[in-house]
């Protein structure tokens, strides 16, 4: 497989949020109590079989409000310095994939009930998987270049209603 | 958006492994001290700025080996039971992309080295996103139906020599 070679998925559903503006779209889920859901497409219905016991879902998406794809940028939240892109989560990417962990809440039929959510309304579902704590945890992490003020800055901003946001600082 | 419509990605490079066959390839790279290498396209390599100073990164990657879709199916080493697909981590999904936790060892250009790798070799890769614990992270997790004995079922095949693994507990 090189560069040019093209892969094709289609959505599984739609993620349906609160956030219908990008700018004012939560960062990071585990910040925020936002709750949302997803309306998954009935073929697929049956592949949600087990999935209710657990306690928090992978969901993969796609970034369907990206700008195009660029390498070096500013995180959110942090204007002052370009990173590479593979380096923050920014949407402006080569491939346009997004990934949260959220809350499952609850499911009916098609409709997913999901909590801790930084997902724009009406963004295209690509996957679901399960969270497993001995998978997906891990110790003894260096997080590079996101420290303890860039964290405090993202959670400030987040419990900062909306028309008191300094959007200057949400750059896009 | 609806089911039908296609959303288009491209590789951004290969990851490469010890891991040949698929029916050996060690389940959850947690589990096993595996190790691996990224060969990113050259394009790419202005986007791995200050992503070195993380321990870990999340890769997503195409399952190009996945034989096609299914709603429901037994998970790795438990071919007891069959479950719903979004329960399970197989990789016959309706968008087979992989999602790994890997080690972040070095890089040198476009040569990335990981860890942890539970990655078949020659497998395209579409993502590159930093592990934030503060992000990533989640205490009081409900593992559903993962329980304790299949998480030992996991350490134990890992751990066995590839010729003497059961294979007939690999269900593909």
């Amino acid at each position: 497989m090189n560069q040019t070679e093209q892969i094709i998925y289609h959505p599984i559903g739609i993620i349906h949020s609160e956030h219908t503006e990008q700018e004012n779209t939560p960062i990071q889920g585990i910040f925020n109590p936002s709750k949302g859901f997803i309306e998954l497409f009935s073929d697929y219905v049956p592949g949600l079989e087990t999935l209710e016991d657990f306690s928090h879902i992978i969901l993969l998406y796609h970034f369907h409000q990206s700008s195009g794809s660029e390498l070096i940028r500013e995180p959110f939240l942090d204007g002052e310095t370009k990173r590479g892109i593979f380096s923050i989560r920014h949407f402006n990417r080569p491939n346009s994939i997004g990934f949260s962990i959220v809350d499952l809440l609850g499911i009916h039929e098609n409709i997913i009930k999901i909590g801790a959510v930084d997902i724009l309304d009406g963004t295209p579902l690509l996957d679901i998987k399960p969270y497993v704590y001995r998978f997906d945890h891990r110790e003894e992490v260096s997080d590079g270049w996101v420290e303890k003020n860039h964290l405090d800055d993202i959670a400030d901003w987040n419990a900062t209603p909306k028309g008191l946001r300094d959007r200057s600082r949400a750059k896009k």
